[in-house]
């Protein structure tokens, strides 16, 4: 099957997966989790595989130690994936919830009602733990998935969607082709076309792969390219509490998303001395004159800049941000209201770490990934970012002609 | 100002709006409002300048006596304008709603909150009067908003963008260059390619113009390119009112996108030829077999097909129909329940016109447009479509660190 037949198969799944209940897709999901338990060693097999593959690749500079960290797949790593698959069951199914219900007229309901979008293409790099829970969140919401790897994980991810789909193929009333996997470089290529079948691309990896998908599909792509995060330091801020936000904003986990890159400080801080102190002293460097403000470091790195006001570090956000997370450290609150409301981005905190952005700690039991868009879903994403709704409409033969000529006129009631 | 200036600056405007209030929207309404209505005998007069060199046009063929049609503005719709205004400003607004508050943590308040998107690109064909509309729910929903109208109404859509920046000018705070008007075709290239200024794009108008910049941006669109829409007769329907039903759905108003275009009738249904009838009679041509059943025909014509059953209904609808509007007519719950669940469409209707689907008809107040779309906004799109949200996070210094370690865990209960 090329993958242009693979696309056309995994929307009828997703047309199939229409009618499945909160039930039908928890079966299939403990399916899944129990059927990995039981081959976990066959994963551990592929996954040696990948890493004696890989270890090459490391020392010819062609991966990063990184890179070959996040491939490996240990029992802790494994309990982390069965674990995450016993959330997804537990979550509330985001799927056929009744928004709203309304009286148009007598006789006459409309509903606006959840339901999945159709089929969600997902380009991941070398973390083989991701095709587990994209496969979960995917059916917990009942869509198909294409899921293209890193090919560093080949093995790894080859072995996890045989497993996962020999456990669905065990389920009654399952579709057919609901999890899907591709493996070549070009296959990206063709999935970005495929707009006919794919409604939606949700790319997880580096700044490059997440840039290159964006500027070469048409279909809506959900996720963010960079994560330049700020922390504004305001007059009034507490000053050792400043230091514990900016140092752990910064190396809690450098390379983060969410990890702060530039430190805005108000001229009339008073203890900038003493921050500069703490992050030094946490291994941070610290970058007064960067050639840009625009760069995402991922690293114990941070911009470092004093602003005239409130009003020049919004402008500076607004400006060079991604509009990922920003926070303002801060006594007051008009200024800290005013910050909020003026800095255009999916996080905007105050008084907090730019590190609380995430869907784990936003307790959305799951994250699909972060989002830096404008619309249909903004920061982190949870279940219901893979979900659209439908309007279903209750009637008893009504035309439109006597309302349009004014005979009845409608209630819009909402009941 | 070039295109690309004018984008910088309206995107700058979107900026500023951000902290505008209801009572500012609002301020600003009134007196676009109020201008208008003390100025008609100018748009008048600049109407009747487009209608002039629009005659030629009709008379030489380059545009069809309906687009004629549309482009004058009367008395009538000078009232449906002022209206509009006045129906908008008693809307609520959009932004600023408290979507949820969580509590993450003792002092961690987490609150998604919505927002406007930022710029609104909107282009659309000869109807003068969409810019008033626009201008509105743009303003009501914080957003900026970049025109491009048909080129028959330059002439009126200059003077009514005139009107109404006079207007806003005379607004205290209200931000310059919130809407903004362009005239050429280069103009759409440029627009469509602003990617880093232009946050949405809505086309109104004809198939060809929304195909035409679905194709040629990475802007999401919101909009839909066609309505070929359906009604499935089921066995069981009751005779007498599916004819009323089909009769409304194709002839109400037959260029209505959300007009029927395909009539499927199962096998066992005995009033086909009743059903035949009514429609001729009421000066609808039948076509049996029709070259392609993903036609719109946006006239008195309907295709009609036998089929076996409900399953086949589906498919059929599922394959050939844009995702728009279809509606069952069946004294049957279980397929009407089938059909509702398993047809992939913006609205799916039971015993009623498709004709239905339509903002005004929901009770939106407004209606931004009609989407097909399977993100961010589906079927007739309100106020809200204009929206997104963002999270704001309220703390006392907290850092990650303690919950990555385990020391703190999140409470994550919603207040």
């Amino acid at each position: 099957m090329n993958t242009k037949e693979l696309a056309k198969s995994a929307k009828e799944a997703s047309l199939a997966l229409l009618g499945a209940d909160s039930e039908l897709k928890n079966t299939a999901l403990e399916a899944i989790r129990k059927n990995i338990e039981e081959k976990k060693e066959e994963i551990f097999e592929a996954n040696k595989q990948d890493l004696q593959e890989a270890k090459s690749l490391v020392d010819s500079g062609e991966i990063s130690s990184s890179t070959y960290a996040r491939l490996k797949l240990d029992e802790n790593k494994m309990r982390d994936m069965l674990k995450g698959i016993q959330d997804v069951i537990s979550l509330e199914d985001p799927a056929n919830k009744v928004l709203w219900t309304k009286e148009l007229d007598e006789g006459l309901i409309l509903k606006k009602i959840t339901c999945p979008i159709g089929v969600i293409g997902v380009i991941f790099e070398a973390r083989p733990d991701v095709i587990s829970q994209i496969a979960s969140l995917a059916i917990k919401s009942g869509n198909a998935v294409i899921l293209k790897g890193g090919k560093e994980s080949n093995h790894t991810n080859a072995k996890i969607a045989q497993i996962i789909n020999d456990a669905l193929s065990s389920v009654q009333n399952f579709p057919k082709n609901v999890i899907n996997l591709v493996f070549s470089r070009d296959d990206i290529k063709e999935l970005l076309n495929l707009d006919e079948y794919i409604d939606l691309i949700i790319p997880r990896g580096s700044n490059k792969l997440v840039k290159y998908i964006q500027e070469n599909t048409k279909i809506p792509v959900l996720g963010h390219a960079s994560g330049i995060c700020h922390i504004f330091v305001d007059e009034s801020a507490k000053p050792n509490l400043v230091n514990d936000v900016c140092v752990d904003a910064k190396i809690q986990y450098p390379s983060a998303c969410n990890a702060v890159e530039t430190i805005l400080v108000h001229k009339n801080y008073k203890e900038l001395d003493s921050l500069k102190e703490a992050l030094v002293n946490s291994g941070v460097k610290i970058v007064e004159n960067p050639d840009t403000f625009s760069k995402e470091y991922g690293d114990k790195i941070v911009s470092l800049k004093v602003v005239d006001s409130l009003e020049e570090a919004i402008l500076h956000i607004n400006k060079f941000g991604s509009g990922h997370t920003d926070s303002i450290l801060t006594e007051d609150k008009n200024n800290a209201e005013k910050f909020m409301n003026y800095v255009d981005s999916a996080g905007v905190y105050h008084n907090t770490s730019t590190r609380f952005s995430d869907g784990f700690r936003y307790g959305f039991g799951a994250e699909v990934g972060i989002s830096t868009n404008k619309t249909h879903a903004r920061g982190p994403v949870g279940l219901d970012g893979l979900t659209i709704y439908k309007y279903k409409l209750f009637g008893q033969y009504q035309t439109v002609a006597p309302y349009a000529n004014g005979e009845k006129t409608f209630k819009h009631k909402f009941v």
